[in-house]
């Protein structure tokens, strides 16, 4: 994991914590710098799980050991794959089965039609992403391809666009306004950009990581309209589009309303949205999918091509995405379990993304603003000044030396954010609540024992 | 499957065979041109799929529906993951239990040490070989970076290279010896290669993809010589090493010979040594490793770095890869069915051998090689005058159109190769034969209808 690696740079010469506390090394890593639920406490969906071990050993199926809406599930699956194994090679793009549950799934969720040949699989979102930057970035200009991207963006974002060798031209999301799309921001950056490369795509997270805000349907629209005006390709995460609870907000997909504006937008803007597994917590079964819209079928071959040279999505993760976007029905055998396991876990991020709120906003120093959507918080930190001299001496962030100290003394993962600044050394930390709620109080626990510590430990500096 | 991709340049305008056989789109298509054994008709291995179903769904190991040594494994294996789901990310270079399962095997197999920390585990060995590639890619030379390759090569090799940015390099293996490797023409592609790039690496697929040559001792020390003496990382391909089926042939790998022949080679000769989960046949899940030996550290640190915008192979692939190197011991109560389910594919794959051949070599201007080891034959064909002149006509391969008129006439899928020639039109084909007895006898008969059939009925050109 990425998360770890600025941890193998370890820091010190400053005294942490003294309130008795046990030193780091005694306890338990938790991890709230990646959206991985399962490692974090969250247990995965049964439903999901018991499909799954049916395609895996299918003698499963011959008994009454799973309910029987799981038994037809496994075998409409297996007789998906080829040859009904789940070892068997897919075609690059996934098995068509899934792809056209995917169709079914976002035709209903827009009420705009999805064809399956406009969706493509991959062994997560990230990949898919990764094949449509190198599309954009492949061109005979001498100028860099350039995407416009939010500040602050969601964490591997930044590495990707340098992997593809791509300019990233980043736009400021407005922390005055919930981290709202500012558009005058937007052209302002297009401009600036424009010296500098050639702009090519805007990328969009929404539900945001990790700032937590959903837009609205006049901000999507505005959105549009400039990439329009623009020619910028649409490059939208809607990965957490399943997890909104802010009251009376909505998820609304750019695909809708891309349709609700109607020609020329409907049928020019050039647009790749992003889904993916890690929704439902499977992330280590690696799948998500991109659905394509507008875009050139002539550029869509070379989609496939270039998925290709992965060979194959791995089978278990295309045939949970098949489960994620096709879920029991009412009457179904196992209806009511998987709606209650779904709304434990909706429930669980509600109270994780209150409780976080409460214990934050109470420290000195810290201020945290309530996400309506997604599975992050992104609290803004006046790192106390010892660790701000030190991190000068040492040439390193002051937020990553935080993050260092918070992991060395507490054993608590989160991840460095932009400044928030001035004044310098106050900046925001990402923070995954998509956690198990004994989880997330132990480590609120740490963190303010830490936080609190560092502030009294120090009071010399 | 990029083996589909070919056939969507549909051919007209030579008369197929017509001696009764029915149209190929009422036929089931057979593939012989990629290794998917799954897909051809042989069965998953019982064992692995237990522990895997037992990973997936833990409740099933609180009775006895699983042996017993498949309900402890199961367990190992989710001690192993983060808070014991197979839904959890790993590191990026796999979890450390496989890790160290892997190093164990190796160590067993050479008697040679084996750290788990040169093992980096990926989503498939091709994965892995495009990181250190991409290493090799990665310098400050204005001249490009050139691999010495074998020819014929592995299928996707050429794309790999070619996406990396590397010059391929052809050494030719040699027909005339059973298509060993030819230490004198490794020496000819190095002055010539020095020309236009500069030669850092040697690939050698053993048991060789698609030629079924396995390598002697001597031949292994040859080529070890030969790398040292050049400065030429190995990245030798062990995907078969299972595989070794001629009289008297053993797998030795390259590993144990480069320690076997000690200093200065066992401490200084770099190697990458690749192996896969599809060799049992699980292609799907996705999952293979390489081992490094005698890199630099500060190189397998950049490894790690470059497996991390993976972010981390499918788990399920991960926990097979475990199964695949410690399988069942005896004594273990799934021993006798693991034994025999390996046994009967290696039947299946020595029966097929003999039978490819037998059929293949009564065909008039067909002559096929035994192999002795992998999974591949590699026939060489007279294509009918017919196809060559209508090949040139379109300029394409007469290879590549003889693939195409037989997909399209019999929906057999085999991969056209390199020349044989002279006579132009001399070519060869990769004809994979670890598929089920029954599908491999439908396909021989359906290509003998095909191959007898085009000479029959184009008497006039």
């Amino acid at each position: 994991m990425t998360s770890l690696e600025h941890v193998s740079c370890r820091v010190r010469g400053i005294r942490g914590p003294t309130n008795g506390t046990k030193d780091a090394s005694q306890k338990n890593v938790i991890d709230l710098s990646s959206g991985d639920s399962q490692k974090a406490g969250l247990r995965p969906l049964s439903f999901i799980r018991q499909v799954l071990a049916g395609c895996v050993y299918p003698p499963l199926l011959e008994d009454r050991t799973f309910p029987v809406d799981v038994r037809q599930r496994s075998e409409t699956l297996l007789d998906a794959c080829e040859e009904r194994s789940v070892g068997s090679y897919t075609d690059s793009s996934g098995l068509d089965h899934v792809r056209h549950s995917i169709a079914e799934f976002i035709t209903s969720r827009d009420g705009v039609p999805c064809s399956a040949s406009n969706v493509f699989i991959s062994g997560g979102s990230q990949r898919a992403l990764m094949v449509m930057v190198k599309l954009l970035a492949g061109t005979e200009w001498d100028f860099p391809t350039g995407v416009l991207t939010p500040m602050p963006p969601p964490l591997t974002l930044p590495m990707l666009l340098d992997e593809a060798g791509v300019s990233l031209e980043p736009y400021r999301l407005n922390k005055d306004h919930k981290w709202a799309v500012n558009v005058d921001e937007l052209y302002r950056t297009l401009t600036t950009a424009r010296w500098r490369c050639k702009p090519r795509a805007i990328f969009i997270s929404n539900p945001s990581n990790p700032t937590g805000h959903v837009q609205s349907r006049k901000s999507i629209q505005e959105v549009i309209r400039f990439a329009a005006a623009a020619g910028l390709l649409l490059l939208v995460d809607e990965v957490y589009q399943e997890y909104v609870f802010g009251d009376g907000v909505e998820f609304i997909s750019y695909k809708k309303i891309l349709f609700e504006m109607g020609p020329p937008y409907s049928d020019t803007v050039e647009m790749a949205s992003f889904y993916s597994i890690s929704s439902i917590g499977e992330c280590g079964l690696r799948a998500g999918f991109m659905e394509l819209v507008n875009i050139d079928p002539r550029v869509m071959h070379f989609v496939d091509t270039m998925l290709c040279t992965d060979i194959s999505t791995p089978v278990m993760g295309q045939l949970a995405l098949d489960l994620m976007v096709k879920p029991p029905k009412p009457g179904d055998a196992s209806y009511h379990t998987y709606t209650e396991e779904k709304k434990h876990v909706e429930n669980t991020l509600k109270w994780n993304c209150w409780r976080a709120c409460e214990v934050l906003n109470n420290l000195p120093g810290v201020s945290c603003e309530s996400a309506v959507g997604g599975v992050y918080l992104y609290p803004c930190v006046n790192v106390p000044v010892a660790v701000v001299t030190q991190a000068e001496e040492r040439e390193v962030e002051a937020g990553a030396l935080y993050c260092d100290l918070l992991m060395e003394e507490q054993a608590v993962l989160i991840g460095p954010g932009c400044s928030c600044g001035p004044p310098a050394g106050t900046c925001h930390f990402r923070l995954c609540i998509l956690v198990s709620s004994d989880i997330l109080e132990e480590a609120l626990s740490r963190i303010q024992n830490f936080h609190r510590g560092l502030l009294e430990s120090n009071p010399e500096m």
